[in-house]
């Protein structure tokens, strides 16, 4: 199986405001076409340790990827040590410097002279056009090596390797690729579905199993190669079916879909919409919902309700019942959850009242308290969620447990 | 200045799913005590490989922290190839043997047999309790070298650094803190505020000027070093001094606290209170003001009027506004804006109407126009953007700008 190493340049990547998230993406479209990255290294704007660097990468393996340092500064080494590693001249580029003398005249701009030297690449290497930015990307060879400089930005990287790097990869190397299977699960801790499906992903030693937990969501994402086990679509076919079948209705995707998408395509497929009223999620509930193009078609809207007055005014929960039953309770999440419904005249109404912190708790109802009640035509009901975690996550929670719940009300 | 190195461990951390964020924490940690990052790496469970990059490290730094590989598991090298290369035997600790089995009684399980790999640690490593997790850090010193192993959980690492490291590191180095500033900008774009500052922080070479842009909002951060320029203090203040009068109403906060917390301040200032209309942004404003603690104070709530029925039902729009300008226009805003303030009983009222996106738009009204409405007890009035962006961006842009809108509106 071909390996790769990527080295990612720049002294801001040294600092604790930026990371290098370049290699993420890189790796991903790497793996898809069977490519595993071995290494990886971050690295300032010092020639000598990108120079033992890219050696000993050179010396590992025979695909390295370096981004950054392509600009026209004097810090920018990029250019510079990787001619001087692969003992190339530095060439002058007439192609590269009329295309920047373009540019900045497009701009209205002279060139600075310090931005020709961008126009110098090692002797050999192959200009990788950049639409967006001023650096070309460089493919150089050496023997069996491919050695890849891509700009830093994101958006300037991205797009070259989609056309120029991941096609002259694929057409050297030709790995298989490697497959990835997603399954997503909600309303079920991370230890308790590890506990169900352990015993069944240990019988397929040669499909990686990996869990991810984020806030009241646990992804599980089996990887394999053709390459090292031919029979790896057929097991990870069966591996599926397996964890799907206990785990039951906790799975709500098998195909990489957010929470909200998937509540979005069940209440298109009731003909339904929706109306929300929140309170200690603050508007985070709709905002999730509105997250997805289209959501008009099946979100009628919310309320976010956070005093007892707005409760009362907006939503028509009874005063009496928040008097007897308290603000965060079961009948005032039911009464959100109902009047929303009214008042917006949609088809489902929830409502989501709690105490997110980090004051406002009390013994008896302590913070991270949720109630989290659902109206339709026919019923009315809630469930009581007691989340630990600070304001941020406790919101999370509430939200993330009130689309399952949603989800589960339309199944 | 005392120069580190931070070698990350974990095969998990060379797949597309997960990255290193530990450096990120650990590199803020030592800068605060004068230390700096040279170089990171991230390596997988390949014994080879993180024998490498610790040989090479140890070349170069006196100061290596490693993450992760700490576990029971064959797949965790750290220990192994660390007492590999600091030539040092690897020693049975009972009292780490006790402590796993007395985690594991009162869990009520049997500590099984592997685990107690966890308790062989290299001759001469001074043990860091871990009260989280059941691998504890082990610190290491060969010569003047102090090589640190931490666990790769970030909630088992980051509780270990501050207790075990930071204050023996800056025991051992007593480096100059790196001095920050970070200054905070809404209303202008990178560009515009690059160029009025450039020619400032120009003249102070010593001191390093970044700026990072999130969607509407830019920093500014300055860090300068005593230990290169013992006028760093003075230096930063007068820098700051300069670009704060530069910027002027740019500027909304020079003590690192975000948009919404600073809307906040101003509200409780105005011992005024604050509700909101949301189309486009579908809550995401409301959320962020609920971010934060304390907020239920100065915010009434909101309402996300999607459609247009919602407008008129829930907010009173008048339909007829809606027929001759369209949803999405100044006088919708503006009517959002005092029908959601008037329905709350509020001081203050902010509405959003726009399009988000992908579709919605024509040419005329494309995707991206965005109308801000305000309105307080004597004004209405409203402002018209254009933004580009997906949907996701938009949408940012449009809550970040709302905010900025309430900011100046309260000053």
């Amino acid at each position: 199986m071909p390996i790769s190493e990527i080295i990612a340049v720049g002294s801001e990547l040294l600092t604790p405001l930026r990371s290098d998230t370049n290699s993420l993406y890189i790796t991903r479209r790497l793996n898809d076409i069977g490519i595993l990255v071995r290494r990886k290294w971050i690295v300032g704007d010092e020639a000598a340790v990108l120079e033992e660097a890219l050696r000993l990468a050179m010396r590992s393996v025979n695909i390295i990827l370096l981004t950054g340092g392509l600009g026209p500064t004097e810090d920018d080494i990029t250019r510079k040590v990787a001619s001087y590693v692969l003992e190339r001249q530095l060439i002058y580029n007439e192609e590269i410097a009329q295309r920047l003398r373009d540019r900045f005249a497009r701009l209205g701009r002279e060139l600075p002279e310090s931005n020709l030297r961008q126009a110098l690449v090692p002797m050999g290497a192959i200009l990788l056009d950049n639409p967006v930015g001023t650096a070309p990307g460089l493919w150089l060879e050496e023997g069996k090596k491919k050695i890849v400089l891509l700009p830093g930005p994101p958006r300037e990287m991205q797009p070259m390797l989609e056309t120029h790097i991941i096609p002259r990869l694929s057409a050297a190397f030709r790995g298989e690729p490697i497959l990835r299977r997603i399954i997503k699960l909600a309303g079920i801790p991370e230890s308790a579905a590890d506990e169900r499906i352990a015993p069944i992903y240990k019988g397929f030693p040669k499909v990686q199993t990996t869990i991810l937990a984020t806030p009241g969501q646990i992804e599980v994402h089996l990887t394999a190669s053709k390459t090292v086990n031919p029979q790896a679509e057929t097991e990870l076919d069966q591996l599926q079916d397996k964890i799907e079948e206990a785990l039951q209705d906790k799975v709500f995707s098998v195909e990489d879909k957010s929470l909200e998408e998937v509540v979005g395509i069940f209440l298109g497929m009731h003909q339904g919409n929706l109306a929300v009223a929140e309170s200690c999620t603050g508007g985070l509930l709709a905002k999730r919902i509105t997250d997805i193009p289209g959501s008009s078609q099946y979100f009628a809207g919310g309320v976010v309700a956070y005093s007892n007055q707005a409760k009362i005014d907006m939503l028509g929960v009874d005063p009496a019942v928040i008097r007897n039953h308290g603000a965060v309770s079961a009948a005032v999440a039911e009464q959100m959850a109902e009047g929303v419904r009214l008042r917006f005249g949609s088809t489902y109404g929830l409502g989501i009242t709690g105490i997110a912190g980090p004051s406002g708790g009390s013994e008896d109802k302590p913070v991270g308290l949720v109630y989290i009640g659902w109206s339709d035509m026919v019923h009315c009901h809630s469930r009581r969620m007691q989340f630990s975690g600070d304001r941020d996550l406790i919101r999370q929670l509430a939200a993330q447990n009130a689309l399952n719940m949603i989800r589960c009300n339309l199944v």
